[in-house]
């Protein structure tokens, strides 16, 4: 069960409260963050709303973005963190709270919750935290305002890929049903968190498509340095380019290398439902899921593509085919 | 008020009920199809699945879709067309049975629908037609099983692109939910109907991505029909290439100039929200939607793109400087 009454009990029983979502935000982490604080506020609490690091660009539609910051001088007598399954990802900022005694709700959606909270509202069959929250706002009394609809319908946009990963629920999509009776506008919450790119990344999505190869079931490309830096894009960030090569119905595997500075390749696994690429990354030294993994191995694009590929090779023959 | 009462009295008054759907069939027309024809076979009807064209290969995994046929030994008592606007949009295989006088289910989501039918059970605020099915097959005591959900999901998640169109409205989630509850895996109908596509594709779109030109607000590209031939892509359909142009945070227009046989070339037009593209595909002999629209002009490529950008210039500059 989680223990809604006791995260209402502990809001309703403080007056200042800080609120802190973890490190590198993303969707959910600032559609909790500013869902629940606009909440609160209105219900007359004092809240402050915490980040390690800004609100990036294209979420800055996101309603009061602009009053999360990396500390406060509100003295809080309760903590919320959301969307961080421990407190090493809440930041610098959440340290000194989550040390200071007060008592602490840990709301959060990941499996990997390490429930640190005093109060742990956790539930990892959640597709996003903000598919959470509505319960916690329901039983604090908080009229479901289209702007923090906006804010919640955000988190579950960006986390589940607009309602096409394998962990959306019956719930999930009547969490949604309920945030569009707000009046939020899905189309352009869709739209702005996932179908918004810049020009030079469309120009290195161009690059690695001309250049692809197609064998035995694997599909990749490699971009290199000096490729990257021709286009005017300084960041090695995962750009997208892994998850449209495995969109290829001829592929089971996918791969894209990327050269970074140093003498290292990046390197993005993709598999499609039934083929397994974190074995690969792993015994590389890397890690992730079945179906997206990713390592960094030390090398030229051409050495690394030579001993990486015959790898996914052996992961994307038909399971009939596999010993 | 839609009709659903009639249509349920018509079809329960039949034994013998011919379906069918539109020409160059898309997922919301076969999901109809299907999810109709399955729930009335269960309940004993002898259902007769038309189309004049054949169910595309990536829409094959729907259940029963091998039985769809663009003719029937078997004498209809009830003719139903679904996801149709018009009777000419339902084919050749459609025309005897509408011009029989046996009653006519007419079962569609467009806003142009002319209500052809006996029993016309349209309604515009759908954003498809297998959102509207539910009410029908309630009516008619139908269970709603994994089959027919996954059949009408198919169509939802088409016909909305995954949910992200502006006409999804909470009844659309709350269809999805329900739809969900019966066991589909819909993040595998959405990768199927949506996140698939071949290699060729792929490569054009790199070749297009990589020519890309940006200025004044407008980005388009230009693909050649010895490019294609090069890549191997005999068919000169829409690859979904200015979807992606009209991704990029610094356009407001977008275009994808496509060289066909004959010294003609294929414009596909997209616009952001605010902007306009459908008075230019107008103006050029073309037509479709503000967002999105196109055109068929004689002339070379280079032609083309020189006399047509300028007229998209003026149409991307933000409101606010227009005249």
């Amino acid at each position: 069960m989680i223990p809604i009454e006791e995260a209402v009990g502990a809001i309703s029983a403080a007056n200042r409260i800080a609120i802190a979502t973890h490190v590198s935000p993303d969707s959910d982490a600032l559609g909790s963050l500013l869902g629940l604080g606009i909440g609160l506020r209105a219900i007359g609490k004092q809240v402050a709303l915490l980040c390690d690091d800004p609100v990036p660009v294209k979420l800055r539609f996101l309603p009061e973005s602009a009053s999360v910051a990396s500390s406060t001088d509100l003295q809080p007598e309760l903590f919320i963190g959301v969307d961080a399954s421990d407190p090493q990802r809440l930041g610098a900022c959440s340290t000194d709270w989550l040390s200071s005694g007060i008592p602490v709700i840990n709301i959060d959606h990941h499996i990997t919750n390490l429930n640190f909270g005093t109060v742990n509202v956790v539930d990892p069959q959640a597709a996003a935290t903000t598919e959470i929250l509505p319960l916690l706002l329901d039983g604090l009394g908080i009229v479901m305002t289209q702007d923090i609809a906006t804010c919640l319908a955000t988190g579950l946009v960006g986390d589940t890929r607009s309602f096409s990963t394998s962990n959306v629920t019956s719930n999930t999509l009547q969490v949604a049903a309920r945030l569009v009776e707000a009046g939020i506008d899905l189309a352009g919450i869709t739209e702005t968190t996932l179908h918004r790119r810049s020009v030079p990344i469309l120009r290195l999505w161009g690059l690695g498509l001309v250049n692809l190869t197609l064998d035995s079931g694997v599909i990749w490309t490699a971009i290199s340095l000096a490729a990257r830096r021709e286009i005017g894009m300084r960041d090695s960030g995962d750009i997208g380019l892994s998850n449209i090569l495995i969109s290829a119905e001829e592929a089971n595997v996918a791969a894209v290398f990327t050269e970074q500075p140093d003498n290292r390749i990046d390197i993005s696994f993709r598999a499609r439902p039934g083929y397994d690429v974190a074995g690969v990354a792993l015994s590389l030294g890397g890690g992730g899921h079945t179906q997206a993994a990713g390592c960094l191995l030390e090398g030229t694009l051409e050495e690394i593509v030579e001993r990486v590929v015959p790898l996914l090779k052996a992961q994307a023959q038909p399971p009939a085919q596999k010993e």
